[in-house]
């Protein structure tokens, strides 16, 4: 017991709205650039959550020629196409220059990728630290829908929490360096309660929630996901038009096509562990959100909530990761 | 493959928005009754959730004179009333009177009670089939804060996910006897991930969740739950004033007490496998909410997400009732 | 060392060229019934393979409204009749009435069926006894392509290979019982590797192949496991028309439905351990194969090839089920 | 996500039927030389594989002397002469003569050899690069039969899966350096199921297969393998004549030696991952078969099949190679 | 240190020198029932080990029709025979039948047999105590030449060493019970350092030598074992003429069959840990060689010599079963 | 596969049964030179093994004043004398004068020393080639019994496997130069199974054996060692009389001492990879015993024995020098 207060851990952080840029990767790494450099020159960030598939792209509406029982050629080459654009993790071009952007500014990037693994590909979130550069992946464990004819499941050695020491931040006026704990789920593994009792059983502080869910309802999970774990949710979604796909790429009505026809509606959002909207929901259009958080708010929250600690029943329920 | 539409499951069920009646077990059941009966013949209902410690009475803003390191006589004396004023589970004439109720609306019943047993008391939830008369109970797992110096704590050997064939309801026009799946979790147990992946795994349809937790935040985790277990969610909360405890309860202020002045503020609900509210939320008062469901909309749900089935990674986490 | 040879050991066994039928579950189980009959009947036959998702029904072309990123209301409502139209295993009235076929015929049945267990499908192999009735389930491990989208996965709980005393032929002939070890791998599960040695490592004789894969390929790859496995190979696989599928299913040309076109082309075959094809390929219409086996030619292959034992390197690879 | 379809991978290819020459390694080392021009010049290839023992011999129909339980002294003798006929790998004159032979054809060269150990023979295949010259060797893991009295086995840690970037082909008009992975099973090795899935596990493309089995039912089971691992299958088998062997070898009928009666009836064949024969089987006589390739369809290919990937289920079967 | 002497710890043992009978396992049986009638009645006998295959047979002089690169039918004929009169261990009628015959003489029964596992055979020895029926078995490492054309190879889990407590045997005067360690080699694994090593580690006592090795070399490396180990050997060879086998079995000369002509020599002995001949070697005939043991030898041996104690140096060399 | 017989590989090798000279050193190393002089000039020889510890001398019956618990003064001066009359190794002028009698004769020289290392004593064994001179050494593992009193222990760094070209000889009639591998253990070192297979693994041809055990069980130990490595044996023991040792010495009967009395029997030998004894044993007096080999015959052993080869079982036993 103290009299004096506990010094705040001031961090500021932000979730990227954005997509992929149709046709080219490189335009698609410089709007990483570009968008980096307002989190931390605008905004004065230090910590970016940038979408799922946000290198490698999503197929929205796509089938990829399969149907129950059959795989046409087209969709043999759609693949093929889609797969050319994925990167290899960490030994690609592309995560070298993910590590100068995140080196140049300053900003611990979380990015989603899609990642060729031999003949399999991985809807997978990496990890980007601007002194150490890569130093870990997530790939997603389980694929909705259709998204299982073209990504495979990771697996448990894929499930990084890590800490990271973040330094004083001027923007912040914080007193010193602050430590945070962070891991990302993407999309609807948000919905698997084994996977998030894993993450806050590990600590998880900024839990990044990468999506192209842009339901108004992603906003009721992520408010619940945050008291739940008592930790600070980041989930960003992609904000895409029809324009930002190839031309010939499916969409809801192909016999009329408008280029700013929204396919995904965005709908990003930074809450805290009391439940609290720090910023955003992001309905509409490309943006960076900012937030400013105290650490200290997930102690405060475990006081009452800690549900892989006081709250936990490990004598009634077995859990953990799977040797 | 069939040709044919499935026909609908209806079934129509209902959360009683309550509270205990100040001084009386006598009354309070009266209350059950009624409510019941207004649930069964104005709205047409075949279920019905009461709140937590609808029976017995929720004790907000007491302390039970403990503070930490020592604890008061009359504090002692507060928890022996409340002890006296819980029952036991099954062998009390409370559960026979709510048997009666059950039987004579054909309503099942599920209603929080404090119960006794021997010189500890439990947050419990018990279930009263119209045919059967009391089939199960649930005891509350982990007490939230203070509660935990007047409760403890449910053990693995009470979590039921009970099956029940509903009979053809005139009003609903349902073609046939529809089965339901059904389960509670108490307040704060909604928060832990593994006693939902349970009740998951067990097919719970009807997740009925009695509390006393009436901030606006507990929507968002309702409606969570509900797209997170393709389930319906059944929550009855507490609506009480400060006339509705004795007149030396603790209250926000003992200096100016109103007996209009809300305690816990109500927001029963009842929200779809995706996401759909379909009653509530209630915010003021006492009352009955009732919505008529399609139990085939769990399966329309789980099409695309069954976290205890095709969304779920046995292979990455280990999970079960302890042995 | 025996100066005597050896006596044959003979079965009778049959491949079930068929489709499911349109619109009822009761037609089909009709077709089952009739088709066992011709086995026993016509060709004297002790045991008979039904092709995948036989009772169930395999949705050729469906996509279930599923595209990345999104579902549809209809297609969930699809797949809600197809959930409606799968069968719980073994409580079934389904099994029942397999069992009283097998029963009264005394003809083995290995038949493919689209399980139910709470939201989740999976197609599944039953194993029914003419004397135990139902005995086992195998449930495919791996779905292919847009059949993640519909159906889960299997675990290693429900992989059995099985074994069976057939009493004496007459038609066979056959000195005395026969004890004959069987599995099934179901569809492309037959390319998996690790599945077949898992069966191979087991002793499997009868490896069961039921399959909607109609592609000429497929028989390269029926030769080769049963060369590989040194065991007989009963691949039974779906012959379908347009006609056999409801009116508004998907197909290749929904502009140009004709009813005798057709969907699922058969080819279903028997062969032996040294690569012999002793029935079939059946590569039009809906027919019984049935050939006499010879037990023993699984010890005469194995004298040169035994990929589970004297041709196996378990110093040099890992493998086995997982705990 | 691309716009742009992908540019093939082009790459010429080239297995090699022959056998080795009677009495003499120096002509054996002539055939190779040349038959490697003819693949180079005739064919403009840039890989070629020979059958398995191409140098050192396969001397079929031999017994050694070796009946159970004894050995004869002129079977002894006989090893001896084979023992003496062997290279060591790879510090052996002729492993610098193919090293040259490669270097001078820029073709990469996989041939199947004889490799002496101190006392014990191995069926080895070598890896020589035009560039790099000697890369790497694969011992043949379990002989068949008779070839046990011969050949030892190989062991865990020659299992290579190599990876070579080839330059542009001229005759191939690609665009630019083609990456590759390769590697080799010889003969029955293929029958292995785990050996095969270990070399898919390490994603082979050009997966070679020299033997000596000419038996037609080899045909099946490369186009399965080629099906089952997504992967070019190159099948180099001799094909010899008695005349082919010395005078006093073993053949099938003693008594009624004729110098053109075939003794290895060859089959070599080039199949692409989805099953397609490019070239061969050539059923008689020496020969260099020729194909292009495209690589990415090894990708198009494993869209719906990836039986180390995302067709695996590694929380069902544990595989690797023991430690 | 004690002034008394340590008193002697008897034992009397058998080694069984015969063959399996021609074309009958019954008439097999027979004789291994007779001869441990023998080595009870006559010889006051505990403990009998009986030749390498003695039950299933040692073909001599068959190559089953194999040849390097070829199988024959008859061939696989032969192998289908050999194979069916191989038995199971231990669910065999043959294993009940040795322990009736082991509980009815009160003699420990060590006996080489051809084990059936499936499709592979192995050169088996099991172990038969007369109170306890079947207890272990030791599978052949490595087959000896053409051999491996009908045998598999044992692993490291079967490599008994056990102990046995031996009553007071009437003839031999014992003070009281013996315990004793035992274990068993076939043939050329007693060649094998590091089997041995093995066995010596574990403190093998009463070391049996199955054999068909009659070559009077044999002798001597019978005697290096007893004094490298200090343990007792204890070597059962066969003694086979060419009437015991079948009349169309092959023969060194096939024209000209000689019934009393031998065809495996014999040569069984008893050697004591200091390398002292205590029986035998009996170089013609079947018979039973017994000879009285004092266990305590093998510790005077090990005074000066321990290969797997002070004798050893496991800082120079790892050594061990593999995990 | 090669039509013509392999040429011999013909080589002329000798043990030296004899022993050091009483009193001195110098007549000690002028038995070498005369004996190695007979080796070349009467036998041919082109390789000579001499006796365990010929240099430095065997102290036969010595206690070294040494007792359970305690040493006398003079024991300690006895032990230094011992220790003066040792060698350094190599950097004695007694490793300078044996290098020149290799020279001068061309015979390689295997001899028995006593190493003075500081102040420990090692029973060592050097090589000496005519053309290089000193190349490496043994030490003896361990020491036996009493041996422990005055030996230190040789380590895992002095186990020499040499390769020597033999150039042509002209007794021998060979074609060309001879390869040959050897190796030295010394006494009980070779009951050591584990040290032998270390040798074995390196493919030692000529296995040599220096030695002072002359009992008659030698010789089993020296047929099966050469059975077992399928190599050369050369065992060189001492044959020494009272009167080769100083008249002080210990003798079994120092009350009557006689100058003719055999102190160590000899029982040299030379062995070959199939058992045969090629010369001796000599079981009396000081000679030369030589044999021609031809080391073909250890390939011809090997083909049915390879216990580091194809008859070792790596998959079972862990072994190996330890790092």
């Amino acid at each position: 017991m103290s009299a004096t207060q506990v010094p705040p851990k001031l961090l500021r952080v932000s979730v990227i709205q954005t997509c992929s840029a149709a046709y080219s990767l490189e335009e698609t790494l410089e709007k990483l650039k570009h968008l980096t450099h307002i989190a931390k020159e605008r905004d004065g960030s230090q910590f970016a959550v940038f979408p799922e598939a946000f290198i490698g792209g999503y197929p929205k509406y796509s089938t990829f020629g399969a149907v129950i029982g059959d795989r046409s050629l087209p969709g043999r080459d759609e693949f093929l196409r889609y797969h050319s654009s994925a990167i290899e993790v960490p030994s690609s071009p592309v995560i070298t220059y993910i590590e100068r952007v995140s080196a140049e500014t300053n900003v611990y990037i979380v990015v989603g990728v899609i990642e060729r693994d031999s003949g399999t590909l991985y809807c997978t979130v990496v990890f980007i630290d601007p002194e150490r550069g890569y130093v870990a992946k997530h790939r997603k464990l389980v694929p909705t829908a259709t998204e299982r004819v073209i990504w495979g499941q990771g697996d448990g050695s894929t499930l990084p929490v890590l800490e990271k020491v973040f330094q004083v931040s001027e923007s912040a006026h914080s007193g010193g360096p602050v430590t945070a704990k962070l891991s990302a789920a993407v999309c609807w593994e948000n919905y698997m309660p084994l996977l998030r009792q894993y993450y806050y059983s590990l600590g998880t502080q900024l839990y990044c929630a990468p999506t192209v869910d842009a339901r108004p309802a992603w906003q009721n999970s992520m408010a619940h996901i945050a008291i739940e774990g008592r930790c600070f949710v980041l989930s960003a979604c992609q904000y895409a038009e029809e324009k930002d796909f190839p031309p010939d790429h499916s969409v809801v009505d192909p016999t009329n096509r408008e280029p700013s026809k929204v396919m995904i509606g965005g709908g990003s959002v930074i809450i805290s562990p009391l439940g609290q909207v720090l910023a955003g929901p992001l309905l509409k259009g490309e943006d960076v959100l900012t937030a400013q958080l105290d650490l200290n708010d997930c102690v405060r929250g475990k006081f009452d909530l800690d549900v892989a600690g006081h709250y936990s029943r490990p004598d009634v329920f077995n859990f953990g990761l799977k040797a």
